[in-house]
């Protein structure tokens, strides 16, 4: 068997304004970090550079929990970590299901045995606690899990009211943070969380491949407690904490550039600061709503349960999604996403998540918009793209 | 919660010589190419890198396999990915267990139920064919699962004779190559593997982070067959081969910057060619054998059974083996690695594995350790630097 070298050109993927669910844009500063020397995952400097890494996201997370750590996949192997650890065969589970990823959480849950008390809303909107309340009426469930941010709809749930319920029915609280950790304010050990996971590809701008994971001594107490083991090996806790808390057991390598690279957007993030981050987020948030709102177009979730960080945008009547979004990428080199599922073809993702929330991302975008609609037939009120620019302070 | 940021300084991992059990050296090309802007896992010019990347393993697994991708996790999820695929509880599993990644398998295969049938040989030595042939007499095993090449010990087995046991008794065969990928012939179609993952680390010089993993069409059946759901979501390879294949569907986000380095390094293995590889793993361990024995040291394995690529040497009496590792390390640079489990303090493991596998190295490596040696009174016998480097050939 033989291969034609010749086929396999230098890599050069170009590059793109990334405002789709994620990936976002990476700061070279991080794939700068990415790209230097590799060294092995028992170094003495590679070792500190581990416990930096769990400073800071102990740090993103505002949490003291010792575990928290990157995962050695992306978020889907952090959200599968939390429910393989923390649920037996048998145990009763509460997930509450508004979106694509609620039903992920399900689907997990059903292939290890738990027993499933579904909690829905309708995509695009967040769970409401009182539902919460009423599924867990007579039950003592062993966990609770809720997605903070539903990447595929755009909704935020808020969790102090879940995390109530879950603590008065004596379940952990799982939360999946992947489109807000790092974009919108989660404060893990005030609001209650045990266990929580991330991806790095969104609001944190580095590459996917890791997701950070962190899990609260009572967490902790439960996986110790367990009478079957955990069914996975490669996400087993137990063992991989083991490797990233002081006895440094070897599981399996750790991705060491990968750990450069989230390790360097942790430092941007900590230069920057949560709440200037957050406020950030808000902002170009507030524009982009200001500008597609002038232009006529509406956003689907309502405005008390948005995401800053996924804005899910009603595709106007007749408007063709895969031909704006092919004109977008195409033409202006802008990502943005499509609907999943109920939502496919009715609403456009349009990502400010991270290093991609920026002023100029969202007048470029509105812009861009705004000329392929015209482009198409559609009609635009005037004005949309000043009124995204009349949101920001002057100069 | 708040972070002193100039704890954490800019990163500067400095740069080792990487001779341990892996990660290996990653040549410039790779750590560029994962340095590129990182696009969306769903763009077209992505789509075409995945291809590519498919392309190129397939050639160097020498199989025609269509499922044939890298799993987004390191070379244990790899293991992993096999094992929960293609066993559902209750099926019978045969596991040769010679060192460390046996005994993990072992673990994996009893964490989803299956029922393990045990081969064992000493740490050090090969898988005897005879003692598969007797484990399965009588019985017909779901699947046959063998470590190539043992990485705890250095041993290789002769994977031939068990691929016709397996075949003969209608078993699915599944092999681990994380350290002979691309440094050790393994040509999967024409041996018979249904199941066969490694690790981007090893052989492939790229960083710790993916797992080349190949099914064929046999496993392909039984996966589908399958009566129970599989355990894994993540690693669920009916799922994970859709987003692969041609339908394109979304699964997980791939990690797109590292898919980036390891189709580099795949590209350089390619440029080399397989058997200009072999022969060039299989010229520096010879000459590293040379030096060895040259000093008057001796080697774990016995010569027919060693891998040339992941090289024990046993520790002489009365040395101690963590002051000659860390001195290798700190004036030298040169990391390797020590033995585990049974073998701990009684052997180094010394990679020669991928861009690591090079005279320089050989010679490097050599001549610090009689230094070292020397320094800690040793008697070391004169000339096996110079037996390693007559063993290539002249300039």
């Amino acid at each position: 068997m033989t291969i034609d070298i010749q086929k396999f050109r230098d890599l050069n993927p170009g590059e793109r304004i990334l405002m789709g669910p994620g990936p976002s844009d990476v700061p070279a500063r991080v794939l700068q970090a990415m790209a230097s020397p590799c060294i092995g995952h028992l170094d003495p400097y590679f070792l500190k550079i581990m416990d930096e890494t769990q400073q800071l996201l102990r740090f993103l997370f505002q949490t003291n929990n010792a575990l928290t750590i990157p995962v050695s996949g992306t978020g889907s192997a952090g959200m599968e970590t939390c429910f393989v650890n923390l649920v037996e065969p048998g145990d009763d589970v509460v997930v509450c299901i508004n979106g694509v990823f609620g039903t992920r959480m399900a689907d997990i849950v059903n292939r290890i045995g738990g027993k499933l008390i579904r909690v829905e809303a309708e995509w695009g909107r967040a769970i409401d606690p009182e539902a919460v309340r009423k599924a867990v009426e007579g039950r003592n469930p062993k966990l609770i899990a809720v997605v903070h941010a539903e990447t595929s709809t755009g909704a935020r749930t808020t969790l102090e009211d879940i995390a109530g319920i879950a603590k008065k029915c004596g379940a952990l609280f799982l939360v999946d943070a992947v489109t807000s950790l790092g974009g919108v304010e989660l404060a893990v050990d005030k609001i209650g969380i045990d266990a929580v996971y991330s991806g790095t590809q969104k609001c944190l701008s580095c590459p996917p491949g890791l997701s950070p994971v962190s899990l609260s001594d009572a967490a902790l107490k439960v996986l110790k407690g367990r009478k079957t083991p955990v069914v996975s090996w490669y996400l087993d806790m137990g063992m991989v904490g083991s490797y990233w808390g002081a006895e440094r057991k070897y599981h399996h390598t750790a991705p060491v550039n990968m750990i450069y690279g989230l390790r360097e957007a942790l430092r941007i993030i900590a230069e920057e600061g949560l709440e200037a981050r957050f406020s950030r987020h808000k902002l170009n948030h507030k524009a982009l709503v200001a500008g597609i709102e002038g232009m006529g177009l509406s956003m689907q979730v309502p405005e008390a349960e948005r995401l800053t960080t996924l804005n899910a945008i009603r595709i106007p009547e007749g408007v063709d999604d895969v031909k704006v979004r092919k004109a977008l990428l195409n033409d202006f080199g802008i990502e943005i996403g499509g609907g999943l599922g109920n939502l496919a073809g009715r609403i456009w993702r349009v990502g400010l998540m991270g290093h991609s929330s920026r002023k100029k991302n969202v007048l470029l975008f509105l812009t861009a918009l705004e000329t392929i609609l015209k482009s198409q037939g559609v009609k635009v009120k005037p004005g949309g793209v000043e009124a995204a620019a009349a949101v920001y302070p002057k100069a």
